[in-house]
């Protein structure tokens, strides 16, 4: 089956834009001078504090030759152990636990304070148990971090950035666009590219759902302010409130990363996320915290570990500039032109969600 | 440390050719009308059949969760067995191994058969156990596969790609370049955009190195047909008896991958490599065996198993297309400029490879 897939004229228009999209990427960075840098795939921090990730690990193969006897017979099968009871990681590849990137945005930020402005362009992974179009195992990001830029600056790149990315799919892909499900993909290409993007605060965006409430309209989550909004909230206001693209900032810090800016409100983030009319949330984003002793309470806050944040402390530690980054999914910005059901017929040679992992 | 090396104007000035040499690579094959792939990195199949691959897993960290009496007490400590001994990836995340990719070839090709030729560029991942320069756990990859192309034509490809990064570079990055340690780094660059590279069979190639032995030239390492090349007869070949790049083709089938086109002798397979002085292999390349029944011969003869192969396998079962495409370590390729010493200032941020590798 999976090569016949392949040679259906639509995954091929799909691999055309997705081509096209990503090249549209590198020549948007580097029109701005913008420099490419290639993030660690592996890695010991996790960038959101809170994600699933995948391990990287040589042990388990290792436990696997114990069991076929290939390794003298004193050893014991199963993965190493440190006093018979916990894994011992000094044992594996890098002598210590490894995982697959969640972002790029870390090693970013440590790079733009030495270079200028850098983006990323690569894969991330998340190791929830999920089988909807919204939540793939592996995806690729677009991750800018900007120098000497606030929350207000951010926004304006990323809709300079997802603009120039529409105009692109107008100006060379409409032939592929055409051939796709959704007929009314190129007008709302036109559309993104030429209307300048609603901006309305958390808080107003909340008061904007409470009153849809009162007016009879019916939302299955709640509203409220400090929980975050849900997929038809979004869609109701890009859809129905202002039918546009709509940039929501200044969430309360209770459900966003530790990484964010405080406001001096000392209730919210400089945190902004970029909603699209039937794509839902394209971009998040914020300005990054560049007090020291702010970002290192808002650490321990969370609950995570100070240790494996030291070299990204460091940055504040010594001095440091304000900056500021978004990320991009790549595979929710393919949604933009053709808006397909499903993402798995982005990627070729698969049939199923978990074949598309693991070919 | 890590910030402060990142400071540094060599640094900065690798970090600007490593983007340069990366829009490079998307500009020429958007210029020739490749289209770009992203190919899984999660896979089940290992490309080169030999390499040392990583596990992906979510196992290990289960296990923790065991540890740390997380769940409950029923539950045994360590990875899940099935029947009390092997390894249950049933359990897994994808309910089967899954690995860190070693190369996105073979997905690669299945994409090229459907849409024309195609290159992807992103991370691979050795698992070996070495801390020389020349091998990285993670690296970044460029590969275009291209349909209707013998190994001749895929020759002219590897000499024209390389030929335009040079050239890119000698306008776009001479400044950064006169920064570099290696002071002959532009000169080379030059003598590499415009001379023709030499190109002589393997066969060719053992026959000077044997001259050269009997002439009184010493290697550490034994000249003879049918063992591979050494690092020290690459560099003979390319700085002494050529003082230019050199392509070797037509190489013997043992020491070569599975999927090599098998020449008429039955000897030899239509594999390239590309040596570039003080550099050495910059380019590894081949005409992809199109039989059906002379790659399953060659997959079984290599001791692999068919299972995980039945996919690519099914791309020669219902006809195919003659085609090649080769492999660039974009690290190796960074070198071609400066030629610093070392591959580790290319990543910013960490002091050592285990660093490297690991924030």
């Amino acid at each position: 089956m999976a090569n016949a897939v392949v040679f259906g004229f639509q995954i091929s228009a799909i691999i055309r834009i997705r081509d096209a999209l990503a090249f549209a990427t590198h020549s948007f960075f580097h029109e701005n001078e913008f420099r490419l840098i290639h993030t660690p795939i592996i890695t010991t921090s996790d960038c959101e504090g809170a994600g699933e990730m995948f391990r990287v690990t040589t042990m388990v193969g290792e436990a696997e030759k114990l069991e076929k006897g290939e390794v003298g017979v004193a050893a014991k099968p199963g993965i190493p152990q440190k006093d018979g009871k916990k894994i011992d990681y000094a044992a594996d590849f890098f002598g210590r636990q490894a995982f697959l990137t969640v972002s790029g945005q870390l090693q970013l930020e440590t790079c733009a304070c030495a270079v200028g402005d850098v983006y990323t362009f690569g894969p991330s992974f998340r190791a929830e148990h999920s089988h909807t179009s919204r939540h793939l195992a592996e995806f690729w990001m677009v991750e800018p971090e900007i120098v000497d830029a606030d929350i207000q600056d951010v926004m304006n790149w990323a809709e300079a950035y997802v603009k120039y990315m529409s105009q692109w799919l107008i100006d060379k892909c409409c032939d592929d666009m055409e051939l796709m499900a959704d007929k009314g993909c190129i007008d709302r290409l036109r559309m993104v590219a030429s209307t300048p993007f609603e901006r309305i605060s958390y808080t107003e965006a909340v008061k904007i759902l409470e009153e849809a409430v009162k007016g009879g309209k019916k939302f299955d989550n709640k509203v409220e302010w400090g929980i975050d909004l849900a997929s038809e909230h979004e869609r109701f206001l890009t859809e129905n409130e202002f039918q546009k693209p709509v940039i929501v900032y200044n969430y309360p810090k209770g459900i966003k990363a530790f990484y964010m800016r405080l406001n001096d409100d000392s209730k919210t983030v400089a945190a902004m996320d970029v909603l699209v009319p039937k794509v839902g949330e394209l971009i998040g984003g914020s300005q990054r915290e560049e007090r020291y002793e702010v970002i290192k309470e808002r650490i321990l806050e969370m609950g995570l570990p100070l240790k494996p944040y030291e070299w990204y402390l460091d940055l504040r530690r010594f001095g440091t500039v304000k900056h500021s980054g978004f990320g991009l999914g790549f595979e929710q910005c393919c949604c933009l032109r053709p808006a397909l059901t499903t993402l798995e017929t982005l990627f070729p040679s698969q049939d199923t969600q978990e074949e598309q992992i693991c070919n």
